[in-house]
């Protein structure tokens, strides 16, 4: 299975904000990210980067 | 292997960006893709959604 792990950055660090995730939406300003289980994130924020081959969302709040 | 198909929205149908994709990065209004291989697209672009099930990245030419 290939979920991932989203992971917001604060303060320079990374910080776990949901695993098992399988869904990712954007709108304008905010991500949605929703795992295997159903929970659902929504987060004012960008996404930095995402790695298929480590699972790894990395979110980061809305600097542009 | 959790290499994703990246697809760009075009007239309101997907049409095919880059296969084998292993990571992708954001910085402003642009988004780049990276497959297997090395192979690298840039597109004005924001992501609509990432399906980590069916392996599916969904871009958008930048409607905010």
């Amino acid at each position: 299975m290939c979920e991932a792990t989203a992971y917001l950055i604060h303060d320079g660090k990374e910080e776990l904000v949901l695993e098992n995730v399988d869904e990712l939406h954007t709108q304008g300003d905010t991500v949605t990210i929703i795992n295997l289980f159903g929970d659902q994130r929504i987060l004012e924020a960008q996404i930095k980067m995402i790695s298929f081959v480590d699972n790894r969302i990395v979110l980061e709040k809305g600097i542009k």
